[in-house]
């Protein structure tokens, strides 16, 4: 049940974070919506894809889909200012939640595969960046979880310790999500960086 | 049989805008090849993939691969003053035969496995247009299906309308067919547009 | 065992091309591991999609996975002198040797899975060629190998080849191996290029 809120916020913020660059971008309706549901489900199929879990089960979750595109369309019909007011005050919250779920969900689909741990990485890095990335992609941007803040990192760090066996009870779970988001949070607060550097 | 002969037509079609695509870009011959395939056969890969039919299905298609190259070939060799003439008179056209037939078909495919609706509009959108975003993906172009003109909205009526039970008999499927062609069409002569909105 | 030593250098010469392409755009240490995998393997995971192999065989290749790793975390590491001078005296006999390995490797699993002859030659240019074009996508570049130089036109040779019944035996695609190596050393060094034209 838990698990399911979490589920669902993620969904709404990833697939608003879609909407908004499409409406950025100055696509059409129909730009909006496709941005926005190729954000929310993007990292997921991809994940399946790749470790294995048939991409069609995506269609079972047809109340997380119908739930997407309203958020989609409320998007596409609020007040720009009132858009600009709440997404920049609780925007990056949202996303923070949508990562975190986002991350922890794709580690254990990897390890219920029974993948090596490197598996279960990759699939809470694609879980939880996939979409944005794709959304990147597709509104010809510079894909910047690539590029900016420690964002992956964190999904990353829950995929390795699910990987490496830390408990799949739910209070662990509920623990390791929490601290994903508040890390998220500390590190956008703080404008944290991973290392890059210039070889030109 | 008809079915076969309106396949084959959005074949060269998306075939051949890919190549054009290719060409304008500058691609080598070996590019304009792969674009060629990528936007005749992608979207049908991509729906595949999204609906549950083993992907290499595709390699059934051989007749279909073969004349989708002859197309390129034909493309690459035809005079510059041709190919400027008769894509833009007749070009449109063969592309909305390519939407309609690619479209059906995929709500079709999607209805056999007995997904949800909205599974059938997705198929319906993803096999009409999807060739055509990897195209400009490729080409490094903004998805010109998610910025401009009624296009894919035409795509995901049939599969809401196949999705919702429309009659899978060939007449009914014809008659369907040709009304996604003819507003196809009537869209494009009349410019409309569906609504989009600046938020800055 | 042969022909795991040229899978490790095609694995190595691809991982760096990622990064270094990744170190250009200034993404960050994530960011290079992420486009250093994904040119390492995103060819082969394009390709077992196509060709029918379920895409999480992927994971069996653990000791690939370090290899690459390692790969890019040194490519990160280097002094930046040294990756210039290396990356420019050897990178481009590594590469020959990841897309001819690559190629061969993609072509015989498309035999193996009774598919045509085109799917062989697709199938090798795909695993040759695919994670540089992912790679390109990811960096917003127009994808090279659709640009410039004769490059994947010695990958879907061996794929026809292949296709068309040269032997399996290990001598045989030896030869062959190191004939797309020279073809493509050949090609680089005198600078030859396809046919493209110009429409406008």
């Amino acid at each position: 049940m838990t698990w399911e809120i979490l589920n669902i916020i993620g969904t709404i913020a990833f697939a608003a974070s879609g909407a908004l660059v499409a409406l950025e971008e100055e696509f059409d309706f129909l730009g909006v919506i496709v941005l926005g549901l190729a954000t929310a489900f993007g990292g997921g199929i991809i994940r399946n894809l790749l470790i294995g879990v048939p991409v069609d089960s995506i269609w079972e979750q047809d109340v997380l889909i119908m739930i997407a595109i309203g958020t989609i369309l409320l998007i596409f019909l609020f007040p720009a200012s009132w858009i600009n007011y709440y997404w920049e005050k609780w925007g990056s919250f949202f996303d923070a939640i949508g990562l975190s779920a986002f991350a922890i969900q794709g580690a254990l689909f990897a390890e219920q595969m029974g993948h090596p741990f490197i598996a279960a990485m990759v699939a809470a890095a694609m879980t939880g960046t996939g979409g944005g990335i794709i959304r990147d992609m597709l509104a010809r941007r510079k894909p910047t979880v690539l590029q900016k803040e420690v964002y992956a990192v964190w999904a990353m760090m829950a995929g390795l310790l699910i990987g490496l066996g830390y408990s799949q009870k739910l209070p662990a779970l509920m623990l390791l999500f929490v601290t994903i988001v508040f890390l998220r949070m500390l590190s956008l607060r703080y404008g944290w960086k991973l290392p890059y550097r210039k070889i030109h």
